[in-house]
């Protein structure tokens, strides 16, 4: 009998070239273990909330009264709700036709692309148009969309940092391109060289790939590094001069730990370099309510803001968000209440900014200890996370736990990354999943365990890791080289 | 200058294909007279609380002390919200893990996947597995997904019923798939007629298209008409056939006003026939909390359940799905309560049970109110709304008003919806937009509006319409022969 449609022979082969690590083997053996009872600690996605960071309060009361309309009529309401919640619940509901049970635009409601413009034209110093921005279920559903309208075929390359965040692999297999790595610096504190950039196009035109794209993501994931002014404006004079559409992912931008390099949007850059640079280079960045100290990862809300597009292009991707129909609208409004939150004097204001600089200031010790407690270990250098959410050390892996590996069948990273899981519970991802050099190996942690907690977890990795190495180091092996 | 990748002309092309007529034209047209200050009705989209239609009390109670847990602890909660939402909210985020800022697994939360298994248990007398239930930011999203999944190329075809819901055709041009066209009877309150899907097969064939997989809608969108038993049993025949995947779109399961149809699955009757065809059939059934007595559009929450798809296939959906992460998680949880509503003896009971059977019953009555007012104008003929939301009267064009129509360089159906909207502010979609047999014009209008603005939308209406045949008829026209 011939295969059906839905059987695996006869699938769409671009679906079943996808790979997605952070959710790959080792995220489902985590899950398996953890449904036999074992406690498992998921730091294989950016997912603050799952690992105990509380949700901001005033966004909630805001969120929670524009889904009980009926509340703002209620004579109790203010014993629940603070005055400045209700104010803005019926500032968002004013802004809806018919609330959050309908459909907005596709491009999402137009009074919450406003205040997503006045937020990017506060931040730039260049003012945004609302028409240029559209609301997304989360940014990797934008990232997917603007993906999906600029590849063509495979002969369509679009340039990707490597070690790179896995949607962007994923989503070029699922719309039938061709990533173009481009490697970051680890020995440069993952800094971008603007030679490896070059050198990556040059090998792409040899194989006869028109490379259309180039994809930055700053603060980066999983590699944790902030880009400097001068590495923006180099990359924007690539991208001018090579014809590339730039794809900012800068959906870490509150994300920042250190004070030398502050976020500086591609976008801001972009305009600061006047013509001919500012009016040619094509950009397209993405932003969202599940990062920064928010950490709303599961009300999906998201933008992207094009500069440069030329109308009847908006059109086309109007065209396409509409068979959709519309993004979600709750997280539409948490979008809004992000780029426009509670001010000084608010009733909230105090509130709000204690539990924000808490979270940040939190992560930023995270950030510390982690990068430390991995560099006391045997075998394992890591650089500072900079900015993002995530940790990648690199793990010197002795040619005997290499040999292991493969006698097991698994790659050496996904091996380590698996007796990590086993002896401790700690779900990660091993660096085969993002891209590495040849004969490198990392995994990529996020540094979102609970501050409290983190003493525990380093020094249960330090234990595994350092038994790990005792066992698979012969003792004149690569860490005594 | 050679064009950038964002410039139109270098833009997929695929994308360029995609027509999505439910937010085309007439939708743009409409936003313009808005913006100038027209008061527009807009029936284009299934979009009930944009049309007044208010939300139940219950969910939005539920959810929005899932959004604010912090009222869980609050000792005024039980002055503004029942005991039983306060449990209700209590138990669904005991299903998460961090309440609904954390991604769920990209599925879905299993706690409320089990809710749906045991949901279509229920309806069907058949138990489901919830690790075959995905749940999706609406049911286009998985819709999409599945097409993606199944479309290789431009010789795969898919079994589409004309007139279709849009959705259909655009995902089908973005996925680079072919269109296999199945016609409605109009003339059999737009029936599904067997002989009319073995014609299209064997067109399709010659052709050398491979048709892989059928849709159908049921209740039909935009035709209203309610599948029998007979039907479903000859198309699952059919499907089993000619192997064909069978996607059935039962987003309107809810919406039934007649009562010699009740709404079955594609499901039941698929395992009440019994091998070798209850084994064998591959199918898809997508739901939504948007469209019933519910209407919550806004919160994206629908779901796919899959029967007899091999599990290295679900595999491959899973890790597709994977790449956006995880479906919103307030939708995930309307969808909870929409398939485990307040039981007799709940608090909420009482008041839920009114509040949907009077949208239920306004809803048959506006089905029966806007059928006999097309019904009753000139060169107007229109079925009955069995079950869905929408009307879809055939309009009579006298030749006159066709040649008009060319002269301004409209297809004739644009012509008179874009004259009826500029007439009277209704915004309706021409049934050109979801395909429509040579030289016959329909428009789709959703029966939205509220009961008691029904009468003066339909005089309105009314009179539009004969004015316009007045004007374009010649007295010995079309409509007198």
């Amino acid at each position: 009998m011939s295969p059906k449609a839905l059987d695996y022979e006869s699938l769409n082969e671009n679906v079943k070239k996808v790979a997605y690590a952070v959710r790959g083997e080792l995220y489902l053996r985590a899950s398996e273990l953890q449904k036999e009872g074992k406690k498992i600690i998921f730091t294989n996605v950016g997912n603050p909330h799952a690992l105990g960071q509380k949700p901001l309060t005033f966004p909630r009361q805001v969120i929670a009264l524009c889904q009980a309309p009926f509340l703002l009529d209620d004579p109790n309401v203010g014993l629940v709700f603070p005055a400045d919640a209700i104010a803005r619940a019926k500032h968002y509901l004013s802004l809806t036709t018919g609330g959050l049970g309908a459909y907005s635009d596709s491009r999402g409601l137009p009074g919450i692309r406003n205040e997503v413009a006045e937020f990017i034209g506060r931040r730039d110093g260049y003012p945004s148009n609302p028409e240029l921005i559209f609301l997304t279920d989360g940014a990797s559903k934008g990232v997917m969309q603007i993906l999906n309208t600029i590849i063509r075929d495979d002969k369509d390359g679009i340039l990707v940092p490597v070690p790179q965040y896995p949607l962007y692999s994923a989503a070029i297999s699922l719309f039938g391109g061709s990533l173009v790595p481009y490697y970051l610096e680890e020995t440069a504190n993952w800094g971008l060289d603007i030679n490896n950039l070059r050198q990556s196009v040059a090998q792409a035109r040899f194989k006869g790939i028109t490379v259309r794209a180039m994809v930055i993501i700053n603060p980066g994931n999983p590699t944790g590094q902030c880009l400097s002014i001068s590495n923006l404006k180099e990359l924007l004079r690539f991208c001018f001069q090579e014809d590339l559409v730039l794809l900012a992912d800068e959906v870490y931008q509150q994300n920042i730990y250190q004070d030398e390099r502050p976020f500086i949007s591609a976008r801001k850059i972009l305009l600061d370099m006047g013509p001919p640079i500012s009016k040619e280079v094509q950009l397209v960045s993405f932003h969202t309510v599940s990062k920064g100290y928010w950490g709303e990862c599961g009300q999906r809300g998201g933008y992207f803001e094009m500069t440069n597009i030329p109308p009847q292009s908006v059109e086309e991707i109007y065209k396409v968000a509409s068979i959709s129909l519309s993004p979600n609208v709750p997280g539409q409004i948490f979008l809004g209440l992000m780029v426009n939150p509670p001010k000084p004097g608010d009733i909230s204001y105090l509130k709000f900014a204690t539990e924000s600089k808490a979270v940040l200031n939190s992560l930023r010790r995270r950030a510390h200890m982690m990068t430390d407690g991995f560099n006391s270990c045997r075998n394992v250098v890591c650089n500072f996370t900079e900015g993002a959410m995530y940790s990648f050390p690199q793990i010197r892996l002795p040619p005997k736990a290499i040999e292991a590996a493969k006698k097991a069948g698994k790659v050496p990273d996904v091996f380590y990354c698996l007796k990590l899981l086993e002896a401790t519970g700690i779900s990660t991802v091993p660096g085969s999943g993002f891209g590495q050099k040849e004969g490198v190996f990392h995994l990529r942690t996020t540094i979102l365990p609970a501050e409290e907690d983190m003493p525990a977890i380093m020094s249960s990795f330090k234990k595994f890791n350092d038994e790990f190495m005792e066992q698979y180091e012969d003792h004149k092996g690569y860490s005594r080289i």
